[in-house]
């Protein structure tokens, strides 16, 4: 029978020439993702059933990345249970302080997911690498431990959602609309355990950054899974960077899909999801709301695109007097090319602090958390009530963009309405040069 | 009656024309100094005495370096109570998010105290600000209270220690390891309520940065406060920096000293104050302990030039594998002066991260917190049972050269073995050139 892209991955790795919708099946993964949070659970899980050995020490990453450099003993007894595992079993890719990065963003630009994987992760944005065309889904600290031990897990084939997408996106309109967009369209569970399948025209302008966005936050519409095809752009991505060869599943032209959606990508907007769901989607430009803070990172948009965004927007301009903004450089490496660019000292100046990579303020964790009644506009990927900090306060997700013009006017804003109206000053490396 | 330069700027403060050790003074405060953890208990104090008003807002600083971005919603609260006080009283030097920087680093640097002053603080290590000549010592939330309401203190005035420094230290031994060997010597009740007044021809080869770092610690030793005499390096820093001017006072050639204590700079050597006292002073060179975790910053070392030490050692050579290396420059001044230099890149070369300004680490808040049996070098000023994280956790008091060089052996390491023995390698920017 014609199959989706999921599904041919998923029968690839099952070993079956075809799979269905509603099947269940044990399919070989490429790799099993942990974090500090979810692996001291997968670990107990692990020693739990008995297990003494992984079945491949190489397709295991374990990421510190939630509460590093450890934010409390709780925090730090974690870490520990983390770092003892993987010297224990030689886990080569595990990443400590130092070498750090959110998880959905290092294991991409490390080249350790790629085109055609079976991936799955102990957090629920593991649906990330979609992007790269992988099938790359979310599951509990117990499938992570099964999948440690064993190399395999089960799933039920999802039946898919096709979104054609046409046109290009305007100038600061990115990923991060798209899928807010259409998550305000289809709803929280709009995608329950389906594959969001995008394809189309418009698939080729998009940037592997945006990408990542939109497949990050299938998961915000209940998907399984979000995939992209492998084009020049994925393939121009992996070359150099991907450490293994990758395959290039496509759809079957006849495929079924549950539902198609065409999206006009050169229609959409700025765009903002108000509390306390990411489907709650208004245009950016709907109503001057006030912000205490400004959180511009995370798994979702952390990326070296979103930090230079964020640097279009703010550079020579200065953050409103009383707002604070937290710029959150996703890895080591996109810090260090931010450091390089002068991006980091032109975010300084305009009044920013530059955190060293974490999900911290996402989940309420830490670096950044919320009191009663505040406000933060963020681009992260969640706005659920309390999910930042305080019970009362609220989140309004946004782009790098929109939260970065955000940020110099205190309310919250349309950039392109901030681009039209008002000039940068010299910046002092300007005024020296 | 001859004074100690302590006495006389205590007098001039409570308009006498003496004041004698013992007496109770009520003296007239420069500064009033709170932070995110202390202020929030000083406000309850200030509203339940049914105080309306503050005496004088130019002299009420109050900064946020605990907790911020703030750590969980405990932390949110105290910054937002800070805020709305600021707020309420037009205090001017309220440092929130995006000023930010550690307040014994940052008011210094702002120019906010100077030589002369009588300033208390909600927080013990206040003492800092004898490198300038000043009087100022830490005090509680009450007395902040009191402070912030009625512009004056009580004291009781201090009997007197006087440190003699003769000579000048030699490469790789700083102001660390000139306060560590003191309280050492004297232990950490050796100037319980005393003031510990360094003099001597040794005092002018001493830089702003280790003065500073001395008169931090000198609390450490039970000092009620340590002062320096205000010379050419002191007018040097002031000069258009203070923001008012300043007094140079002068202890009487005949002023009584209950104790004289000489110290050949010359002689001193790298050492590190051993779990969990910070008498407990070896040489650096004594035992090769092997360390988890190394934390460079802070209100005692997070200064541009402990920034340039670490630099030195780190530059070109790596973090030993396993190792986490904190780096946290004390202000965002001194962030963006690392930046220019390009120090941050190099440290995050060599496996460092490199945090916003916070005290974090120091007093188990966060950025770095221990677990169980784990074991830091740290350029802090304490190092107490279960200061920096778990109970059984350890922390080793050192200079930021000690500790930059126990970064790359992974234990502890004098910085001139190092250096005498280890080539650092061509960095990826010098490859480049």
């Amino acid at each position: 029978m014609p199959m989706t892209m999921t599904q041919k991955i998923l029968a690839a790795h099952a070993g079956q020439d075809e799979v269905r919708p509603g099947q269940l099946i044990m399919a070989e993964l490429d790799g099993v993702l942990g974090n500090d949070i979810t692996t001291p659970v997968a670990i107990r899980e692990f020693e739990k059933a008995g297990f003494d050995n992984v079945a491949d020490a190489d397709r295991i990453n374990i990421v510190l990345d939630h509460f590093v450099p450890n934010k409390d003993i709780k925090a730090a007894q974690q870490s520990a249970a983390c770092r003892k595992f993987a010297k224990t079993h030689d886990i080569p890719n595990f990443f400590d302080v130092g070498k750090m990065g959110i998880e959905h963003a290092l294991l991409p630009e490390q080249g350790i997911v790629t085109a055609g994987d079976c991936i799955i992760g102990a957090d629920s944005h593991t649906c990330t690498y979609g992007a790269l065309g992988a099938f790359s889904t979310g599951v509990g600290s117990t499938d992570m431990a099964a999948g440690m031990a064993t190399g395999k897990a089960w799933f039920k084939v999802p039946e898919a959602i096709k979104v054609e997408l046409v046109g290009e996106l305007p100038p600061y309109v990115t990923g991060k609309d798209v899928i807010l967009t259409l998550i305000g369209q289809i709803g929280v569970d709009g995608a329950l355990y389906r594959s969001l399948e995008f394809t189309g025209p418009g698939v080729k302008s998009l940037s592997m950054d945006d990408r990542l966005c939109i497949c990050n936050m299938a998961i915000e519409a209940g998907a399984k899974n979000g995939i992209f095809p492998v084009d020049e752009v994925t393939e121009a991505y992996l070359e150099g960077r991907s450490r293994r060869p990758w395959t290039k599943y496509k759809a079957d032209p006849d495929a079924e899909y549950i539902q198609s959606i065409t999206m006009d990508l050169s229609q959409l907007e700025p765009v903002t999801a108000w509390p306390h769901l990411p489907e709650n989607v208004h245009p950016a430009a709907e109503a001057p709301i006030e912000v205490d803070q400004v959180v511009i990172g995370s798994c979702t948009n952390g990326r070296m695109e979103d930090m230079e965004a964020a640097w279009e927007i703010l550079k020579g301009r200065q953050v409103k007097d009383g707002v604070r903004a937290i710029v959150i450089p996703a890895t080591m490496q996109i810090y260090k090319e931010c450091l390089k660019k002068g991006i980091i000292e032109d975010l300084i100046d305009a009044g920013c602090v530059v955190s060293t990579p974490t999900c911290g303020p996402c989940l309420g964790g830490y670096m950044g958390i919320l009191a009663e009644e505040e406000r933060c506009i963020s681009t992260t990927n969640r706005n659920f009530v309390g999910r930042m900090g305080h019970v009362t306060s609220e989140v309004y997700l946004a782009s790098p963009y929109t939260a970065a013009a955000s940020a110099i006017i205190g309310v919250i804003t349309d950039p392109r309405t901030l681009m039209q109206t008002e000039t940068p000053v010299e910046t002092e490396k300007e005024a020296a040069a």
